[in-house]
């Protein structure tokens, strides 16, 4: 099995990460991508949300020996900042003392994954489209787009890294019993910059992960090295209260001094952003199965999901992390590892969508809620005491390494247990001293 | 509105159907099918299961004018023929005294479709095949088989009536806010024939659906006019007991010895037909919107089922009678229709795809168990003395016009109602005396 030869299509993020654990293995390696290297071209960028590198990503890029040098590109962000519409701040920690989030910049992390990529020994092929798979998903029909010449790929294997709206995918929908759902939110998003201070200084605190909660929209800002936050407003795409209704600079202002009035001092450029930038589109993707022939779908191509949770890099590392243990354990024996892998991968990455759509409602929303506020301390107070007993939902996700089903598990045992507990009437004052013991117990589960 | 001109895709049982309204409205019409002409050449065949017409299907066939015309190629069946392990027959109604449902071949009803739309002004044109829209699906990009010669089309509306794999419903797909899933059963199915007994009569009852249901499969039988039946044998695709384990003339005869022994001496060509039919795959197919730019979809295209309850067809006729109607309703106006037309269809074909997976299990499962039996014949009871106030679901699917979406509502409250009423100890002696005003005041929901 050494000495393959894989094509990866996609040199985002999870094709340039498998890229690095394959050569790692002994494989021949080519990266195509469709689009120019991004190395040399300024981004075209406008439609990038930052992201968040929690526990489940630093394993991976760990493990193919890159997590130093990325951790320089990182600002942690122990927690939520959240910003009342009358400018009142408060701060919730996402975690324990010392866990954090990490504001990454996707551009800049993209750049040094495909650079260490290439410096390991894996070959990048830009402006080279896949135009389909042959019906038995062995053979790659490719372009290169500078060119127009059009050529054919037979690798050992095809690697479809190409993001949620995967070439590779779309040839597997059309084969027989190829299970396939996309689904869009109601929500769009739009991006938007708050600019460094005159010093090169962050004009809002550096360390956090801000949220301006509207209930059925919001604005978040995430921090860049250089002193900017890159900021995105999710609002609904038509209707009464929608972007379609903010059609001129004079309504745009309303709409923000009205809701995200603390703001407003930080986006200078907020006009040519919100009318120069395009609206994007938040998708859910599942499929099933991952695989066909040749051809096998990691990453967003195979469940992408929307970036609630901070979690569609993280999980789609962790697809990386968990082929590679699987070849490990098989020996490299692909038509074992690609079955269980499947098998194993699939009720993680639904739960992942389904926990990403579940902390939507609860970033735009419940956040700003006393309830909810009261169930997360009583259950972080519990967690702080019983450390090895109880972890809470964000932790389980953001700084461990249990599956993604244990955690969607857990966010239905857990609120309803606190929902109960909400229900006694005295249980904001008594809850330290009259019911801990018994609310540490429930959630212990024991 | 006159004289818009449409290109309709797809020369199958919609496509022809809704030609012929649209000719009646004074459209030109233009169908393209990606088939040869099927009235020059022997079917291909092999994978067809016969079609049950039921009212909803006659109603648009009458408003078209050619319900009678249709109704010399259909075989009445009033009801059900369970066929157990061991020979024994029961025969269950579908509806009461003068309701049933009909029988058609689908190669003999499309082949009669087309002759009466293209005598109806419809142009059809065969062997051509749609590439792709454009991406604001306003234009068609077209392909003779024959010549290999390429083309464009820019009629007013291109509608897409190209079935469960929609070329122009691929197109919409890759556009922005569409929803799409589509999802395989388990099971898949083959087709195989009995044929006519030596003095053309048929060699089992006429006028029934043939059931031999045994759980997880079940073969079914419908009547031809030529003294034959076209069987379907629906069976697991792969696993323990399934279509892959058949795999030579020995387990094949050894399966349907074990399970369908009646009707192995009706059988002649079961070798043949089972090796050498193709096995088909069932898929439901659910999207949204329906529409995008010139181009809307229709029938299958629009909302694939599976075809338990015999309603695929019926559900594509509607459509076309339920879009009639809204253009009558609006002068033709499509902008105000095709909204109107999606939102207020959608419900009910998503209903109709449920009920098909239920009566699946109903089909293969419950017809043969005594619990269900009693419910039925306790809910036919009522249906017959309360004709006005009661009707069960089967006959508000088949023998009504009352939205789908209704129907599958009273599903859930007609079962959780007669459910109730198995707990009673003494009901199976008592039901028709003591607790008869009881179950019909429940059902009847008065």
């Amino acid at each position: 099995m050494q000495n393959k030869h894989v094509a990866i299509f996609g040199a985002g993020l999870v094709g340039s990460l498998l890229s690095m654990y394959l050569i790692r293995r002994g494989y021949r390696v080519d990266v195509y991508e469709r689009r120019p290297d991004f190395r040399k071209n300024a981004a075209a960028g406008g439609r990038s949300i930052n992201l968040a590198i929690s526990d489940r990503g630093w394993k991976a890029l760990h493990e193919v020996g890159i997590e130093e040098a990325i951790r320089k590109l990182a600002i942690p962000m122990p927690g939520r900042m959240i910003h009342a519409v009358d400018g009142a701040l408060q701060f919730q920690a996402y975690g324990k003392e010392g866990q954090y989030i990490n504001s990454v910049s996707r551009g800049d992390l993209n750049i040094a994954m495909v650079d260490a990529a290439e410096k390991a020994g894996a070959v990048f092929h830009f402006d080279q489209r896949i135009l389909e798979m042959d019906p038995e998903c062995n053979t790659a029909y490719m372009e290169d787009a500078v060119t127009g010449k059009k050529y054919t790929l037979t690798p050992d294997l095809l690697i479809g890294a190409d993001g949620a709206f995967s070439m590779l995918r779309l040839t597997m929908m059309k084969t027989d019993g190829f299970n396939y759902a996309q689904q869009y939110e109601e929500h769009s998003y739009k991006e938007l910059h708050i600019p460094p201070a005159a010093d090169g200084s962050h004009r809002i605190e550096k360390n956090a992960l801000h949220i301006w909660p509207r209930k059925s929209f919001m604005l978040i800002a995430l921090p860049n090295l250089d002193g900017s936050f890159t900021v995105t407003l999710f609002h609904f795409t038509k209707g009464e209260n929608s972007f379609a209704q903010i059609t001129d600079t004079e309504k745009l202002d309303a709409f923000f001094a009205e809701y995200f009035p603390d703001v407003v001092p930080h986006l200078p450029n907020l006009h040519a952003d919100f009318f120069g930038n395009p609206t994007g589109s938040l998708m859910t993707v599942k499929c099933f199965p991952w695989s066909k022939g040749n051809a096998f779908l990691i990453g967003d191509a195979a469940h992408a999901i929307i970036p609630f949770y901070g979690q569609g890099m993280n999980c789609g590392f962790e697809d990386c992390s968990v082929l590679n243990a699987l070849l490990d354990a098989h020996a490299d024996d692909w038509e074992q590892v690609i079955p269980v892998y499947e098998r194993t991968r699939k009720p993680n990455s639904d739960a992942i969508a389904d926990l990403a759509k579940l902390n939507f409602v609860e970033m735009r929303d419940l956040v700003a809620d006393p309830d909810f506020q009261f169930k997360r301390k009583m259950a972080a107070k519990v967690a702080e005491k019983f450390p090895d007993q109880f972890i809470p939902v964000y932790s389980m996700v953001s700084f461990s390494h249990l599956p993604y089903a244990d955690a969607l598990k857990e966010y239905k045992r857990q609120d309803e247990v606190l929902s109960t507990f909400l229900q006694k009437p005295d249980i904001r004052s008594e809850w330290e001293t009259k019911y801990f013991e018994e609310i540490a117990n429930a959630l212990c589960n024991l």
